[in-house]
Formats: structure tokens, sequence, C-alpha cells
């Protein structure tokens, strides 16, 4: 069943609305409680499909499949903290995003959708498209006219028709929702199965971890996915009992486009209204993030916080994780810096444990590089 | 200890040889015969540091990590045969050689190396570079004056030197070597552990297969490592008894650069002296395969063959790769023409199991993907 976040109608998993009559985003809501198995789930070995019912598919066994699930967590020291690094650019298309589309598209493939619209300024276009080409569903990608050329030869080799919209990110999305007038528009920012799937990273490195929580989780949040899924992910687990207690949740933003961290700061409770200004961490620049109340939400609950981060930290938290031999994009770099600071002011103590996720392969920002080698120049 | 594959002289481990004073490459070779135990292997997730002993290292638990190993083997139906691939284009760069590159930088750093010299035209180069980061290894890769500058940057990233070479891909290797004077010139093509790691593509396999060895292995050959590397894996489980029957390994090349072809079809037992045309497949393009003869070998001995590919060939199977979902760089793409061919010809016949892996990610190769549209419009 699916379920206003705002309003707290309900409808029915097959509706063909993409958001409430209210204007609030869906979530999906699970009949009975659910209970996760640390015997069962140690025996299987089929990526995150071994989370079956939680995945809030009929039949998870029919999804179409790529070879998503159970990236590597990878322990390294990071000043002097114990970090374990979820390495979700190791997904199929090379962002973290594969788990939301892949439990996206086999629902849209249960419903018997033929052909959606989705929007999109790189990595979910792109890994949407693959999906609904495993899948057998005909995707178009809207997409501003300024995305890279290497983005959409990606997302158009995968079968999926490019929109270039000339204009704004903004002007991308309604251009997207017009088409949707005649076909189904399904963005990955509103679809509730994408929500669901996302949140298996959390749950795969509680598993990882010997089925222990951590203290801190740090994620980069734009629309803020990765934040609400570790927060689901670990309050459905200290539901049943599997973990004692929640971790604290920090959320990194761009200084250049931070409405989340503003309002939080504010003890608001929706996104601030913000200029943006140019960031290099793009993948997370949104400056009105659909489901932005229930980020500041899940961040405020669980005694966590916001951390803005500017270019020059994240050329340098760039540079430092490449010297180390992770290649991430620099949106997913920025939680290098992140970890530095709250570990400086004393918010990640010694002798805890800090989950933290890499989200996007350096691959699809090597145009990028080289304003980035400038930008740190500038900066540092 | 260290063999010749050619002389069967011996050298110890640490040697600063880079190759038998009679010139041919080293092989590893174990003291006491390896054994393979399915039930100890289902108990541990490290990737393949699993594999413990049969990396020919030390303290293989020291090694630097980038959470490699251990990638999906995905079933996916090919013109009517069940074919299992292996999806080594998501290991930590971006390609199979990081199989090779971990055990080999791990290798070095037990040997005391601090400095290293490599020569490369792509992936191995980049490979290298992040292994040689985590170990804390200064590394130097020549590449070839022309060069992309997305795989330059990527090197670059991971803090290895670039040496851009004028000329051609022998101009580079003979500036490598000579620079192998001062420093220890430690090439993945010569490296015996480099070999050692990239076998762990078939061990993996075999245990993803419930412990079972397939009936055909079909994969890519350039300078032939893949080859070599299942060919010496399923021979270690056969002599042990983990499996009954070798498989037939068929090797794949490209139609304008393939010299292994060429002396197998003539019943020869050292690769061609040929002509190199310009083929899509780059990353298999090599005029003198340092271990040909031995992978002319695996080939003949498993009752297996050689088939050509040409560009038109290679774009199709790019393109019907994608359309499933799957992104790999055309080289890896090589693998779709054959398992067509060779189903086509009944060389795999209807209830046999097939063996693929696909070696490259797609996103390495996007500023060439426009002139295999072409290439596929011209051909097609």
């Amino acid at each position: 069943m699916l379920v206003c976040a705002r309003c707290g109608a309900s409808f029915p998993d097959e509706t063909n609305l993409w958001r409430c009559t209210c204007g609030g985003p869906f979530d999906y809501r699970f009949e009975q409680a659910l209970s996760f198995d640390p015997e069962q789930l140690s025996r299987r070995h089929d990526g995150f499909w071994k989370y079956g019912r939680a995945l809030g598919l009929r039949h998870p066994e029919k999804a179409a499949r790529l070879g998503e699930g159970q990236t590597p967590l990878l322990p390294l020291e990071w000043d002097g903290r114990t970090v374990f690094w979820k390495l979700d650019f190791l997904l199929p298309t090379g962002s973290y995003k594969d788990r939301g589309t892949a439990v996206m598209a086999a629902s849209l493939a249960e419903t018997g959708r033929r052909e959606i619209v989705e929007d999109s300024s790189g990595n979910a276009g792109s890994s949407l498209a693959a999906y609904c080409a495993a899948s057998g569903i005909t995707c178009h990608v809207f997409v501003p006219a300024s995305t890279s050329e290497g983005k959409c030869l990606q997302i158009g080799s995968y079968g999926a028709h490019i929109h270039r919209v000339p204009g704004s990110r903004e002007d991308t999305t309604a251009a997207a929702v017009a088409m949707g007038e005649t076909h189904f528009y399904s963005s990955h920012n509103w679809n509730p199965w994408f929500a669901l799937g996302v949140r298996t990273w959390a749950l795969e490195a509680w598993e990882q971890m010997d089925f222990r929580a951590p203290d801190a989780v740090v994620v980069p949040a734009g629309q803020g996915s990765l934040v609400i899924g570790a927060f689901r992910a670990f309050q459905e687990l200290a539901a049943c009992g599997a973990i004692s207690r929640m971790p604290r949740i920090y959320a990194v933003q761009a200084a250049e486009c931070a409405p989340l961290a503003e309002a939080f700061d504010r003890g608001e409770d929706e996104p601030a209204a913000i200029e943006k200004g140019h960031t290099f961490a793009e993948g997370i620049a949104s400056a009105e993030p659909v489901r932005g109340f229930q980020v500041i939400q899940a961040v405020r609950e669980t005694g966590g916080r916001f951390v803005r981060v500017n270019n020059g930290q994240i050329a340098a938290g760039f540079k430092s994780l490449a010297r180390r031999g992770l290649f991430v994009e620099p949106t997913s770099a920025v939680v290098a810096p992140a970890l530095s600071e709250l570990i400086k002011e004393g918010q990640i103590l010694p002798n805890e444990i800090t989950l933290t996720l890499l989200s996007g392969t350096g691959l699809k920002a090597v145009d990028h590089l080289a304003e980035l080698e400038q930008i740190e120049r500038k900066y540092l």
C-alpha cells in the first residue's frame, strides 16, 4: 500500500498517480512488520535480492538482474578512526542509484508498465535506462541540454530515448511531467520503490559489520535518498530487535547548495529557499529536494547534524581518496572532508565505529577532473 | 620459486630480473600441490583473498585492499544457451586487471619494492597505479603519447607518474625497459604474480557455479592472461579432484590483430608475425604477446579454438549487450559475437554450460562510442 508522507492518504500499489493529490510523495507501507534473520541472510548470495519481502515486490525472484548488491565494505582508517566504506560506486552502472532503480524497474514490470518517463541530470538516468533495458520497458530520459555527451551516450547505449531540454534543471522536470500526461511519469525522486531499494545499502552494511549497527553514519545528501534509506533500514532493524540502538546520521551538503542544512540550522522542518551557487558536487546540487522534510527529520531524530563542504574541500577530498586508490566522482568525495570535520570537532569519538558510502565512480566525471585540479589550486 | 616458462631455469622470488636470462617469462611454482575446500571457501567473504596460499604470497592478509574480488556471476540466456557472465568490469578500477595488479602489488610490497616502472596503454596502468597507491609504492606508468586524456587523468589521480612516449606501443615498452635499468621494471605482462591473481576469476566462477566446471569458456585474448588464468585454475582444480574434467577454452581475437589465432590455425606453437590493423578492441590488439605460446598451448590442450571477430561484429556485440543493460568496453564485447558463432557452428551444444567474462567497463570508452556507432552503420 502507498501512503502519502504528508497527508497520510492511502492509495493502491497500482495507482496511476506519481504523487498524492495533496502534492506529497508516496511511501510504501508494509502490511506486516519486517524481520531480518542473520542466519538466513548469511546463507544467501544473490545480492540484495536476499532481502526479498523487504523490497516491497510481489515476485522479487522475477526481477531483472544485472549483478547488483553486495558491494564491498572496506575498513579504512581515517584521521585515527575506524571507518567502514561501502563501495557503491562498484554497482552495475557505476552508482548507488542502481539499488533504487533495480527495485523500481521490477515494480514497474509487476504493474505492467511498458513505457515510462524519467528526468535526471546524471546517474539516475543511466541507471534507470539500464534496468528498463533489462526489464523490457521503454524508457524516456529527460536531461538538461547542457548534460555531458558522455552521459548521454551511456543512456543512449542502453536504448533509452533521450530528450534534451533547454533551460534549467526545473525546466527539464516540467517537460518530463508534461509528457507524463500521456505516459507514466516515474521519477526516481518520487517513486516509493526507489526509496525501498536504496535502503539496502544500510542493510548490507549491517550484515557485513557482523550484524551490528555503526555509531555514526556519514553520507552525501542532495535529494537525500541515502539518508532516508539508512534511517528506515536501521529503524526496521531496531524495531525487530536486530540492533539495539540507532546510529547518528550526518548528512553532507555542498556549501553552495544547502537548503537542508540551512533549514536544520534554523530549526525548521522544510528545506529553505536558497540561491544555488556553482558546486563541484553536482550530484547533490538539489535546490528543492522532494523529500527534504523527511531528510531533516531523520538527521534530527537520530541526533546527527548537517555538514557543509566547499569546492576546495571537495577537491582535496577527491585527491585524498584517489591517493588511497579510490577513484570516485567529486560528489562522492564530500564525505572525506565531512569525516575529518566531525572527527576534529569531537562529534565522532575515538572508540566509535563510523559507516560511510562512496556513491559514484570517478570514471563518469573524467571530463571535470581538469577543472577540479584548478579549483584545488585556487583554494588550497 | 620462479621458473622460466621457456628453459625451466629457477630463480628465487626476490630476483631483480623481470624475465629469465634466456628471455622467457617467469611462472610461479608452488612447492606443494594446491587444494581447494568448498566448505571452507563458502564460509569466507573477503573477496579473492580467501584463496590465501594459492595467491603465492607470504602474507596475503597484509595485502592492500580496495574491495576486489567476488564479482557477480550473471546467468543470461544467449542464442538459446545458458551462459554465465562473470562481471569483472565491476572491479575497483573498472577492469579484470585488478585481480592481477592487487596480487602483484602485494608481492612487490612483500619484497620491499618502493618504486616501480610499468608500461600500459590503458586498463593495466590505471589498475596498477591504484594498487600501488594503496600499497605505498611509487609507480611510473609509461603510455603511448596518443593515450586518451581521460585515462591519463585516472592514472594521475591515483598519484602515479605518467610518462608519455611518442611513437608506437613498442617504443613505449622500450622506454619503460630503459628506465628499468635504474628502477624495478614490473610489467604486468611479464610479472608471474599478475598471472596468479588473474586466475582467481575462474576459481570464483567455479565456486559461484556450485563448485562445478563449465563445459566451455569463452574469453578475449590479447596477451592472453584470461586464457592462461582459466587454464591454470581449472587444471589445479582437476589435479586435486575438485572438478572431474577440463572445460574447452575458446579464445577471441580481433580479426585485425590475431597473431595467436593465425599460429593456432597453422598448427604452430609461437604467435605469428602479423601486420596490425585498426580494431575497436584496442585492449586485445597485442601484436607480440609475451606469453603467446602458453595461450596457444592452453587452447589446443583443452580442445578449444580461436575465434576472430571484426569491427562490425564488435559494434553489434557492444550494442546487443548494452540493450540488455550491460555497458562494457568494445574490447569486452568481443565475446558476444564469438558466442553466437560457436553456438551457430555447433561447437557449444544445447545442454552445455558456458562461462564467459566481461572484462572492462564501458565508462572508460565513452570517447570511442561515437566512432563505434559509425562503424556499426558502415558494417551492418
